[in-house]
């Protein structure tokens, strides 16, 4: 197929602070200058750029819409010359929406020469209205926007009218230009196909504006889902996504940008970095123009978190301390807030009790001087047997070893909160999702924290982000003695994980294997046990990798590997508890904990198949 | 109008216990008995009775659901002789969701004779499947369902096929019955009536089984809604619902039962218990059969939190540890928690420093001894102390008061998470909303705990609650005190409320103001700031009880007014980080904190009108 249309399109890769519209539109303007002087015919936006996507129920907050609306006079304002598309809520007067609310609307604006550009049909001259509203994982459409298709059915209309192409009349040409937001573009679990009904209307191209947040391998998703529909006949399609990061409640989600020009085959032509920094990329529509693909981009996206958090939820006002036991987990947090912040801006606790080896002390130090962060020794030993005599005052009963422990992991929580407050400073969590999943963290210890950037990642995952840290510093940053060597069927530890609340105490965990199962229980779809279950039962899991790490820690024993499994549901059924108190977490998966992953305290009854399944198991020969 | 349905109806008012199909369905099996021996008609389940209403993403395991719609089965089997109508989940073959996974609906179903009811339209016999799902407050229907109208544009048939009545044939005559589901009644903000189409189909009655939570005032709105239906044309109305407590990760909800059946004028006629208590109540259809209404709702409906919470969460294998300062709000709980579970189940602990004096520690005792609850005293001061020796390890900076005040909170966080370790026991979240809201708390020291009863309640309804509970008890159970009494335009207080953290202490709040302030900000319709602010500006606010506590506060200074407002606003926005790590919230208001109320951290940029209202207030002469 051959390029036919003539325009330069300026893809505003923006990012996007939540809430605050006078620094986005300002952002916005810039770049709208810059693409006027670059002679630009049309530059693009994301969704909902003016206000943010995700704001909660600060969406029901009547007059922060219509101060959010109010912008969009000045950049109508702004289009002499140059067609702008962007996103922003709308209202429609006399409409109320399902919660009796004044309507809110997903809206796509467009303007050229301070005029809205008119529609086919005339209906919604200058706006589309989102028509697919997603509602899972960290999703809410349907609490917040009524949909295109429900704006249909209250003015009576067919929904094909909600996608009525926007002609745009410009230098002497007739363009007809489709726009959608999102989710449109996702059509195939839903009853209407905004792609498909501009490819039917003859459009030149299709314009989608996105809001849509980055999760490990999610990029490949989006490629595939453009190739299915140029299989059925397609035009060429302009994708424009944010970048940064905004905030859901107990999620943290980032955006990578990676805005992209697709031919009418379905081959990205021209993209903007996909490294979730903001960038304005002009191109002649049809030019090929591609920018390499970023590296390491788990990493990326853990920076590009902390340093948005640091700077928009704190004004960067803050210091940030860690505590560095010299583990896996906080060396690996200590390098990730060093390289985000610089080391200047964190300070590290030790603090040690009797079962702290010298070797996690020299790691805290290790890891201390190669981040440039200050790193503060102290002894906890006194405060711990303190208050053990404290305790006798209320209790009779033996302050047990397992009580010590978690009286350890407390009071370090409490000394962490009173050096934030002495030193001005918020704490970082350092908790990991196998951890969080299986609630193996003393609650207002080891959980407390302003953020969580690792709880979504598997400890397997951690040893490939330690890797990757160190390669993009050239050198020994997380300590290699915390990571382990697979050789062949063993797995080689220097320094096993420990929390040391006691002698010679290792993590219950069956790295690897348990870090597989937690993925399996969490991420989308999810609820993978029953599947796990019957693969066992079949032996077709010894066609996987876990096959591998069941034979390795005996669990072809059928009935080691069911109590294994019932411990696994037991933990993580019983951690919830923990988890709903803990604090918000980078999500870098398809299933975090929070938002995303919801979950309540519930004793859910076992289903069929997994009692069917566990008696199979037990039973087999 | 006249009775003419001759017909004896039972009312299934269940305690679901959600997530647990085998013990609500035996539950269900034992009421069909007793109707069946009792000569019913009808037996009619609440919404969703077999797997519960609020699951979270466990909807989204499909073996779960798989599970939880083999009950169906069972039921099926029990209607001999009987009709029964219940709410369970059911799926369509080969449909997915929008999410992508199989389908899930929200549907009542109705047997008689082991047969399935036949529609009039022989779609879906014996299944209807709710047409309006709420997406607002703690709701999120459509995240977890597919609609009857979203069905019906699949099928691509009209929306009120999805209406077709019921035809029962029992006993030689015909009935045509009208089912909905909860929200399917408060259908003012949808395009669809579902009540209206039942009657004009000419049904005989209609059957709405609701799971429908209760809050604050909020039965009336069920009969305004009810006369509303009814001043257009009306026929019989038999409402079900649930009882007991759910949970939605960050918020508990009780539900009231409260089930009516109403005449053709919307005039209810017959009612079980509105108390938060299972009930098989059996009456002819006709007959007026009214239970009288339970008083001091509030205090029963978080009877029934902590209870259920008590047996659900934890079967009730645990004590229940309460930090006990002698304050009114831990005075409150330690009373709603003997009064639940029993004194003997409840363990005080009075963890006095320096600043606690001898008046509420002898208020600590007088309330233990009232409610027969273990008090145990203790004295901290020396861990403050070791604990500000122990941070000199750590920094070289001065240790504030205000951090020392911090200190003495998370100490105390600190001793109850040993003790309750140590106890086999939970610990009991004593904060109010005010605080809450203006994060008034010490994250890690009091905003710890399993379950927080009182934060969804103002400190001016503590006073009220207080008053609930020594009526109940008979005697003075919360020490008066602790109550403040109004005289004329002032405020007496014996002793005003203080966290006791430093001499002299008092809390900052302006009480009865702040009290208000917060639930315009939170309850239904909410962010009510702008709106007082223009009250404030046309002096109308002089008409509200809000007046009086303006003048009280020398509010009526404009510029005082102005600063104290932005204090509220600004501790309200940091408090929300504070917020998303405290425990489950037990919902009684129509905005409380959690899954009700949802926040994130983001400093949302002022409403024009809010600095169009402030300019003018300041400037008024």
């Amino acid at each position: 197929m051959e390029w036919v249309i003539f325009m330069k399109i300026a893809m505003g890769q923006l990012n996007v602070i939540a809430g605050n519209m006078a620094k986005n539109v300002e952002n916005m303007l810039s770049m709208i200058q810059k693409a006027k002087e670059e002679k630009a015919d049309i530059i693009v936006f994301g969704e909902l750029c003016v206000p943010g996507y995700l704001l909660c129920d600060k969406w029901l907050d009547a007059n922060f819409v219509e101060t959010a609306m109010s912008y969009n006079e000045v950049l109508l304002e702004a289009s002499e010359g140059i067609g702008i598309v962007w996103g922003n809520v709308s209202t429609l007067d006399n409409l109320v929406g399902r919660d009796g609310r004044a309507s809110r609307l997903n809206t796509a604006f467009f303007a050229y020469n301070k005029q809205w550009v008119k529609r086919e049909n005339n209906l919604f001259d200058g706006e589309y209205i989102k028509c697919l509203n997603p509602d899972y994982r960290i999703f809410d459409d349907s609490r917040y926007f009524l949909s295109g298709l429900e704006i249909a059915k209250k003015l009576n209309i067919e929904d094909k009218e909600m996608t009525s192409p926007f002609i745009l009349e410009k230098d002497g040409r007739t363009y007809k230009i489709g726009l959608q937001i999102c989710e449109d573009l996702w059509s195939g679990d839903y009853q209407f196909n905004p792609t498909e009904q501009y490819v039917n209307n003859n459009c030149d191209f299709i314009i989608n504006i996105s809001s849509s947040p980055w999760t490990i391998n999610k990029e490949l998703g989006r490629h595939k889902q453009i190739k299915k529909h140029a299989a059925n006949g397609f035009i060429p399609f302009i994708y424009v996504n944010n970048v940064g990061m905004q905030n859901s409640s107990k999620t943290v989600v980032v955006f990578d940008g990676d805005s992209s020009i697709y031919d009418a085959n379905g081959n990205c032509i021209s993209n903007c970095n996909d490294e979730f920094k903001q960038e304005l990329k002009i191109v002649e529509l049809g030019e090929i123009n591609l920018t390499p693909k970023c590296e390491d981009k788990l990493l990326k996206a853990l920076l590009c978190a902390i340093r948005e958090w640091d700077q928009q939820v704190f004004g960067s006002r803050f210091k940030w301390i860690i505590g560095l036991s010299g583990g896996l987990d906080s060396s690996v947090n200590a390098a990730l807030l060093s390289l985000a912040l610089g080391g200047e801006r964190v300070i590290g606790l030790n603090m040690a009790t009797k079962y702290n080896s010298n070797t996690t002390i020299g790691n805290a130090h290790k890891i201390a001087n190669a981040c440039g962060i200050d790193i503060r020794d102290g002894i906890i030993q006194k405060l711990v047997e303190e208050q053990i005599e404290c305790l006798k005052q209320y209790t009779k009963l033996e302050i047990s070893e397992f009580s010590i422990e978690n009286i350890q992991a407390r009071i370090r929580g409490s000394i962490l909160g009173a050096i934030s407050q002495v030193e001005n400073a918020v704490i970082i969590n350092n908790g990991n999702k196998v951890e969080g999943a299986l609630g193996y963290a003393t609650l207002y210890g080891d959980t407390i924290g302003c953020l969580a950037p690792l709880q979504d990642l598997t400890k397997v995952q951690l040893f490939e982000l330690s890797h990757s840290i160190n390669k993009l510093c050239g050198k020994e940053v997380v300590p290699y003695n915390l990571l382990p060597e697979i050789q062949g069927d063993e797995i080689k530890w220097e320094m096993p994980p420990s929390a040391e609340l006691k002698n010679n105490q290792l993590d219950p965990m069956k790295w690897f294997y348990h870090d597989e199962i937690i993925s399996r229980m969490t991420e989308y779809p999810g609820f993978g046990i029953e599947k796990l279950m019957q693969q066992y039962l079949d032996k077709s899991i010894y066609d996987t990798d876990l096959g591998k790490w069941i034979k390795y820690y005996g669990l072809d024993d059928p009935k080691k590997f069911i109590e294994d499994l019932e411990w696994i549901l037991s933990k993580f059924e019983l951690g919830v508890f923990k988890r709903l108190q803990t604090p918000p977490i980078v999500m870098v998966s398809r299933g975090s904990f929070g938002s995303d992953f919801r979950e309540n305290q519930v004793k859910y009854q076992r289903s069929n198949a997994y009692i069917a399944l566990k008696e199979a198991i037990l039973h087999e020969n």
